[in-house]
């Protein structure tokens, strides 16, 4: 009785090396075909401190000078994001007849196109960054921004999948976002575009959809979806404009919802917390839910209304 | 004034081992008695490897024959869980008058019982897989669903820790699934009974409860909560049913709250974005909150109402 | 064409360093003189083996006995939290005019003086798990609760962050925070004042601001803002109170939003789920929303309204 693992060790994996072969999606297993979720949050990794060089440092080497850690870690990063990019190419329609020469061509070509909008997306970084700082009572200093704000951390690693995305890379960009998805609770998909001074706080069920385009200077809070609407459509609404347009100097609420691709918010519009709209708002109008009708109840007596003293008031938990 | 520290690092230490001698259940600490939750977090690294082998490797070291490595790491897998479950049976009243000796033997008997569940869950996760590629039009692959989205991810774990749940191993399916809730922003109590074909789209902010039954083909989106009705009943409901019931082919849409064990969700309702439910809905029933009341303004000037011009907007931040 | 990267590495890495030098502030990069990210999230690991010594563990040596490992495990915090502490000293406006040498003493006084308040943290910690397992039906030990539930971890996170926050340490509290926020999804302000027996229920989405102030015995459940009004202030508001004031034993379900500085909810009030609340509610006061109007549909028939059989019913994904 006291060997009872050891006795069904072989029995066990028997089973599920059978389970292997059913032909399903699961049981799909080409060694080294597709592109390997830790490298990518590795790539990450190495991007971020590409990004903000004095913020984010390998501690595993003592540094004299930062330019020869930064070469180091740049090749690194051309080497690493090269190989994973030649993987996912295999999943692109644009190269179903390509050779492995090509892709491998291809893929060299797509790293180095990458890596040339990296000062692009850093002026853009820098003018999330101010607007981070000056549109939050509670950052202390830009330093305590970059170093711990959700924020910037996802729109940073959503600017770069951007980037991948724009180049037709699959798969890389969207493990990307959710990765960032999974570290700050804000889900970008890489698709959306999305302009300068761009300001999320808290951030967290934050949920912006592939085809929406958001304008420069705005700010949204936790729980803004952005999202699309639907009647079950699934697969064949791909590719289509699903998701809403929202202008310049837009701030958008906690909780609000802005939902569909012909939904334009104007430019100057302020959306209030929890609006749920479906629908076009012209420049200049702010929106609020109207006041919410409460129910005050102290002992069986209430302050606003008749009430049935025998009334169960639940609450969820 | 220099060796401030040096000079108090004998006086920290003795207070804070002396704080640990309260008899508080902070302070309980039998060495290795209680599961190891970095050791489970492990574990579940390892499972998602046996789930979908093709997709999540081991690159520490160069694999030839997929078969060759998949015995190491079942054998594991196996040697990790076993251990865990050893220790985990001790705060199982099951097992309240077992000697060690029993236990060893139990824990090695439910380790065999678990990994024979593991090709019924794959057939589920299949089902879960195609539900989600099926349901979104930005899901461009079945690998990109597998390698990122965090509903499958939690699910995955789900299924996993419900099968451990139901061999009554204590700690670790809750261990489990709180280390989804971490990643995804998905918290789903392993108790809870989920059908095939279960999709989670975006997920932040999603909870399932304990007592839920969930059927075939449902989808859930973001901030869905399937919670339960209190008093402030707390530890005196423990094991009652206190979740609701979901029937076949339900779609319950972004911030839906449906409430309590009696409440019962006919089979292809679709609950509408918001909707806060507390009883039964017969099924084929769409349900949706009614028009919200929107203000609109714009300078001192109202859209749709009497407006007083120094009424003061605020929002919140 | 083989050998692209190559022949634009050197070019690539020109092209970065050069976009380090426009003395942007994410250009900023003196080698060593900030805090490092990692290193903090080093010392929260250590710091919550030195809260739960049963719980958490190193695992990577054998230990014998725990009163060694522990004496270790403090001098290796105090050593990294005091270097930190050094840091991140020279963006406290306070210290502006100091030297090298006085940073130096003073950050040792400080380490010190944070690991004097450590027996009265563990001491809150305690009623913070005795009121999650008493609150908790799903709660099956409070070893469950040590081990798996964020709510814990997320406040023990804070409660050590307030104790640096108090000391006015800049920076770290809140990458100590935001680390809390990442792994739970709870984004409590370090600056937050919270009473003993405090416990929070699956937690997503829960945003505590800078200034609240919260009493004993008080429950919170995912979703719930206790936030700011503004009108676009920005910087200006630093300091200011601006966040709500929660009585004793306070219950505050799902989704709720209380909001201003001026708000104070009185003892024992129970505030409803998705209740949005902007001023004070006396003692004693339960808060519901008034029931949700719905509208329900059934093929082409409607329960309860007059309905246009052509209306399109959209749903949000």
């Amino acid at each position: 009785m006291d060997k009872i693992i050891e006795n069904n060790v072989n029995d066990i994996v028997d089973t599920i090396l059978k389970d292997y072969t059913h032909d399903r999606s699961i049981d799909k297993m080409k060694l080294f075909t597709q592109p390997d979720r830790f490298v990518i949050i590795k790539i990450i990794d190495n991007l971020m401190k590409i990004m903000y060089p004095g913020y984010f440092r390998d501690t595993s080497h003592k540094i004299y000078i930062m330019e020869n850690s930064t070469r180091v870690l740049i090749e690194d990063t051309l080497f690493r994001l090269n190989k994973q990019i030649e993987l996912a190419l295999k999943y692109s329609p644009n190269y179903e007849n390509a050779d492995d020469c090509e892709l491998h061509v291809e893929a060299q070509r797509l790293t180095v196109d990458f890596f040339h909008t990296l000062p692009k997306v850093r002026a853009l970084l820098e003018t999330d960054l101010q607007a981070a700082f000056d549109g939050d009572p509670a950052a202390y200093s830009k330093e305590e921004v970059i170093l711990s704000y959700p924020g910037l951390q996802a729109i940073t690693i959503n600017r770069l999948a951007h980037e991948l995305f724009l180049l037709n890379v699959p798969l890389i960009p969207r493990i990307m976002t959710e990765y960032a998805h999974s570290t700050t609770g804000i889900d970008i998909h890489p698709g959306a575009t999305i302009g300068e001074y761009f300001f999320i706080d808290h951030g967290t069920g934050i949920v912006v959809g592939e085809t929406t385009t958001i304008g420069n200077n705005v700010k949204i809070y936790q729980g803004v979806t952005l999202g699309a609407l639907s009647t079950r459509g699934g697969q064949k609404l791909q590719g289509k404009k699903r998701h809403p347009t929202i202008g310049d100097n837009v701030t958008i609420y906690a909780g609000a919802s802005i939902l569909g691709g012909d939904s334009i918010i104007g430019e100057n519009c302020v959306i209030g917390s929890n609006v749920f709209i479906t629908t076009s708002i012209p420049a200049g109008t702010k929106v609020n839910i109207k006041n919410q009708e409460l129910k005050y109840h102290q002992g069986k007596k209430t302050v606003n209304e008749p009430v049935d003293p025998d009334e169960t008031w639940f609450y969820i938990i």
